[in-house]
């Protein structure tokens, strides 16, 4: 399918031509650019809502997933899951199982999945997540949920990526807190305890609340903005908005709620949507969603130029020829990778 | 101090100098390129051992480093330590409680112990982590350990540099096997099961060999080898090779082992300081230590060049001022970030 039939098939609301737009901006094949160009004007309206769900593994953010998709259906709105495991080389095997369990909800026409495995590029996998992103945005879905695998610097990158991020956490996690790292904890505009009907849940998030507490205090002078979020959660800001608490809202600042859930059995989706919603609107209230989406489309040209750019030298100069030619010295002592990357470089400018 | 004095300090042997040099490279100074170029010819000797320490938060990887240390202490082995924390926004914050318990071992001067936090630049990590370890082989460390924290893609990026990779399980570890995903499994040619003490310890040894004996089979067949490790385990191989079993050992070929650990008595490491000298010897004894260093070195060299051209675009070309001012249209739909990379790839290839 040329670029040409899959835009005109995305424009008339086929879901074949969004498979295949998906599958040529994930693998970056020839054309994915420009069906991305041509799709940019119709992204950034304010309808759609990306919503990164992130925690360890077991934590059961699948089917916490599917709940919300559920919810999401059963208000009317369109909804797609972007499902990313960055930690397999295997290409999406891995996810297949809990994929499996989505198939109740993905045969309704109104919801849309997808799972993305690693790939080979260092650093390629949130820019990648998000293009996909933007393609469900153009294709009018309403919610996109974007849920990833562990824990890692990878995973917050994906994370980063939404408006609003969850952190899913189970009552087992209560040890684990303080070895998750502030990083990590500081990354959700919204936290849940899943699996809260087990001992231990109250615990746990007594422990996330004083976490977030301590953001109040003295930890927030060393807090370096997390890369790729410049206006981050810690512009989210820290005073009283809690859903279904009646206290006074703050119109400029936000505190992350802590909720309760149990996704096997949908207790609690319902307060987590209303969070949602809540967030979005306080994004939206505050000018921080066209804010951060402005920050976040620098920061995507940034990466899509980066990308221009290595294709460039390594596609259309001689780099490797030279690279190759002097593998030899490198490996022998004789040359650093340095002194070679200098002369390469200084090739690559003079247009050779 | 000038990258002169550090060189020629490094050269004298002095701590300060080395404190100073892996600074300069962490941070990526002024000058820290011209160190790197000039210690290169010292290291791939085949004297220093890369050993690189990844599993999940709390599998007791610090206190398993720690006691790594005081067996190649007494074995007369001068030690460097890398403790890398790719989570973490905070400047090594998180990692000091680790830190200290290392105590007791950091006031020897044959022990080096080093932290490093993420940087904001993605997929900078592993290249920076490598680099501070040829410095520690230039200035003599014969066993380096590279420890990170959790199991997400850039943990395996980091881990990846190394010659040997340890993965560091224990008994609770048993429900995650699954959930730790194929990709991460696959890292390590050792396998240890840490607090063996615990209940489950043997299951868990059990589920690990039956996970590697499925690599035996068909699993086989879907491998993609790992980015930045060509050789990869897979090239290790898998017929047996079990250390202090009297098995015929392949020349050629590596079974990774499943050790059992008491780090906190001390329980175990001998027999996985033995391991990990068997696996330093088959990759001499096979040429795959050359090979792989060769290929590494051939992605570092790709990786010095790519961070060059960026900065090269971005300090030295106009990029920068053409994208603020195309920002706003970018914002409002009118040019797609596709566009405007486009447009700035194309005056910095006509030398603008």
């Amino acid at each position: 399918m040329r670029t040409n039939d899959i835009l005109t098939g995305l424009e008339s609301g086929e879901i074949a031509a969004l498979a295949r737009a998906i599958s040529l901006v994930e693998n970056q094949r020839d054309g994915f650019e420009r069906v991305l160009a041509a799709l940019h004007k119709k992204i950034g309206k304010g309808s759609t809502h990306r919503i990164g769900i992130t925690g360890p593994p077991g934590a059961g953010k699948s089917t916490l997933t599917e709940q919300l998709v559920r919810a999401y259906r059963e208000r009317g709105l369109k909804v797609a899951v972007i499902a990313v495991d960055p930690t397999s080389p295997f290409t999406g095997g891995a996810l297949l199982g809990d994929r499996i369990r989505m198939e109740s909800v993905s045969l309704d026409p109104g919801v849309f999945i997808r799972s993305m495995a690693t790939r080979g590029a260092q650093g390629g996998l949130a820019t990648s997540t998000e293009e996909v992103a933007d393609v469900l945005e153009a294709f009018g879905f309403e919610r996109i949920l974007i849920e990833t695998v562990g824990v890692g610097q990878t995973e917050l990158d994906v994370a980063a990526t939404a408006e609003t991020t969850v952190l899913v956490l189970v009552p087992e996690s209560g040890d684990g807190i303080q070895t998750l790292k502030a990083g990590v904890m500081e990354i959700a505009e919204l936290y849940v305890i899943n699996k809260s009907d087990r001992p231990g849940a109250d615990k746990v998030k007594q422990e996330v609340e004083v976490m977030l507490g301590i953001r109040r205090g003295n930890a927030f002078a060393h807090v370096r903005p997390h890369h790729g979020r410049a206006d981050g959660p810690m512009g989210g800001g820290v005073v009283k908005n809690r859903p279904s608490a009646h206290q006074p809202i703050s119109p400029s600042e936000w505190e992350p709620p802590v909720l309760m859930t149990v996704a096997s059995r949908g207790e609690g989706i319902a307060g987590l949507v209303e969070a949602l919603e809540q967030h979005h609107q306080y994004l939206e209230r505050t000018g921080k969603l066209a804010e951060r989406r402005k920050r976040r489309l620098a920061a995507r040209t940034r990466d899509v130029l980066n990308r221009a750019i290595r294709q460039w030298v390594w596609d259309e100069t001689k780099a490797e020829d030279l690279l190759a030619r002097r593998l030899d010295d490198v490996a022998a002592g004789t040359r650093s990778p340095y002194e070679v990357a200098a002369e390469v470089l200084e090739q690559v400018r003079n247009g050779k």
